[in-house]
């Protein structure tokens, strides 16, 4: 992978630089507790980037919300759209949002992309789909739709959405209240606030906590979520940790187990961004306390664990990274103990960071949620 | 308890109460994330206070680290100083220290104190020792040495010193590494950055963890420590919780278990103060990683779990006073998981906070580690 030169931005102006050289500017030292690092800019001009995943050959595709999948390739700083993507319902927080590379991706060559759907039957409202598709070259083909949110409402909030690869193979789909809706998250007769588990071809676990109840859905794996945009196994015990949006205060991280009630909308640390009470519990019996909490909110987008080596510190460190105050919140772990916070890039840049991702060469990637967003990099210093 | 009318002082001042008025200057009222509460000053006049314990009357026991101790009435508003004080080396981080009543106080009489004690054998070296009186009137009586810290060294650092009792009975106390001498802290045939577990009389606990090891002090409960300035039990699960100082970066809070060894020198999230590198490790095979650590330091002083109920959303939350930043932390915790940190007061006052503990009345006092030292309380707000 060839060094990237960043072009000239509003991001690397947020990042501090001033100077109008693009052959003198290449990235911006940190210090940080445990590691020096540069954050560069690696490419720009994607267009509202949601998500991101890398392919066995490093290169990455990267979700823009308003519908395209771009296909970013380093060595050779080229990007491609690719065709086939689906219909999407690009408004409000809605839209083409994650995208996640099947494990198995160099036997079947399946990606899949959850996004805003229109309901097909004609109606007024929407709701996250997931659909898989096979890559060839800079197309996508054998579109399959494998999961769809029951049911569909009109309104443009808390599509939650991110994908992930549990150690077994299944795939974890995270949802939204849809904010309107907001108590849907603790019944199980549909989909709202809640993590569910299917497999890559759409059917159900057999296994699955709520298979047997009459009246669930059988693909829900937990509830009492607000809107989960934040998911990923942790690389010690192989379980689900999940990042949701409080409301005013009491953005959460939970340990998603089967069948767990995390309580929204009957506990929360938050308010409503009114300031109005939501509930004055942050705890009711039967329900989950999270595992850790932000007050304030950091309006968290998503997390990995690091397991790379490029920054030996770091490892199995959780890394979630936030829409507010343009931070990646480190959180120091041994095993599931939460033991420092340490809070990176705060002022660095101006962005709000939509995601997170470790690349194959063990260095961290984020996007910017801009018009004129960008894929960021960060890297030990040199 | 009637209510004090705090006066005018230099601790009032940094409240930041500037109206010159003693009569219409009750409190100062502050929003916190669970309770809005209002912070004022009880007492003044306290020179360099460090430890406090509460009688059974709702009086408080106070030390001065210059080697006294007040005895102040609420009601009265009364300041005694006792007679019968053991005579200390005040010096430095030395001087008289902490002081604890004996559960079982209404019976006994006893109170316990731990201070800088000059070598008996008239050498220049000092060392943390506990003794314990009786209290008969304004009087301490029979005096008996329960413990002393071996061996002396003339070193003005790291007395540890504070003093908690065991639900079973046992009296803890804390060392400290006394500076220059850090590596004692990994060998067990001293007392120095230890935490040693008696009985009130002195004698050494049966199961103490190595009663039987050739060579390693009796009283030695766990070891590895710094510089131990906080003690408390935790109040669901009876075990001891115990914060100490890191160098530049790195206060610890362990949960401080029988033998276990908390790494110090050879594993520290902090440097030296000046910057150089004390040990390049965080962790090594055999320690016990910490279970809370802050960096950069707030210099923990000491902390308690609230049990009251004047604060019933702060039930069981740890509150962790420090010495830099002026601050008490408040970590939310699930049993032992801390699931978020809050920092109270900070820029409420610019005292550094030397002790915390909770009144019989569910508040929580603090002393202001200053020549003209001050107890404050944190009540609920009107």
């Amino acid at each position: 992978m060839q060094s990237v030169k960043p072009i000239l931005s509003a991001v690397l102006l947020a990042l501090g630089v001033t100077a109008i050289s693009t052959t003198a500017v290449h990235a911006k030292a940190i210090e940080t507790q445990r590691h020096n690092i540069e954050l560069e800019v690696v490419t720009e001009g994607l267009e509202y980037p949601w998500g991101m995943d890398f392919l066995p050959d490093g290169s990455v595709l990267i979700t823009e919300k308003t519908g395209a999948v771009v296909h970013y390739h380093f060595d050779k700083n080229e990007k491609h759209t690719l065709s086939g993507v689906p219909e999407v319902v690009y408004a409000g927080q809605g839209g083409l949002l994650d995208i996640v590379v099947d494990p198995n991706f160099a036997e079947n060559q399946w990606v899949y992309l959850s996004y805003a759907e229109a309901d097909p039957a004609g109606g007024d409202g929407q709701s996250t789909a997931v659909t898989r598709a096979r890559l060839d070259g800079h197309k996508l083909v054998d579109q399959e739709l494998i999961f769809r949110v029951a049911p569909k409402f009109n309104s443009r909030f808390h599509f939650g959405s991110r994908l992930v690869f549990s150690p077994e193979g299944h795939l974890f789909i995270t949802t939204g209240d849809r904010y309107h809706h907001m108590d849907d998250a603790q019944t199980l007769d549909n989909h709202d606030g809640k993590i569910v588990r299917i497999w890559p071809d759409g059917s159900v676990p057999e296994d699955n906590p709520f298979v047997d109840q009459a009246g669930a859905m059988p693909e829900i794996w937990s509830y009492g979520h607000r809107n989960v945009q934040g998911a990923a196994i942790h690389p010690l015990t192989g379980k689900l940790w999940a990042a949701e949006h409080g409301p005013k205060g009491g953005d959460e991280i939970n340990i998603a187990e089967a069948a767990n009630n995390y309580g929204w909308p009957v506990a929360t640390f938050g308010i409503d961004y009114d300031d109005s009470i939501i509930s004055d519990k942050t705890y009711v019996e039967g329900t989950v306390l999270p595992h850790y909490y932000w007050v304030p909110s950091i309006a968290i987008s998503n997390m990995i664990f690091y397991t790379g080596d490029a920054f030996p510190e770091w490892k199995n460190d959780l890394f979630v990274a936030a829409l507010r105050g343009s931070q990646v919140a480190r959180l120091d772990l041994d095993g599931d103990r939460v033991m420092h916070e340490e809070t990176l890039l705060q002022d660095d840049t101006k962005a709000r960071l939509r995601d997170i991702a470790q690349g194959p060469d063990g260095f961290i990637y984020l996007l910017s949620d801009d018009k004129n967003g960008a894929l960021l990099r960060i890297k030990p210093a040199e």
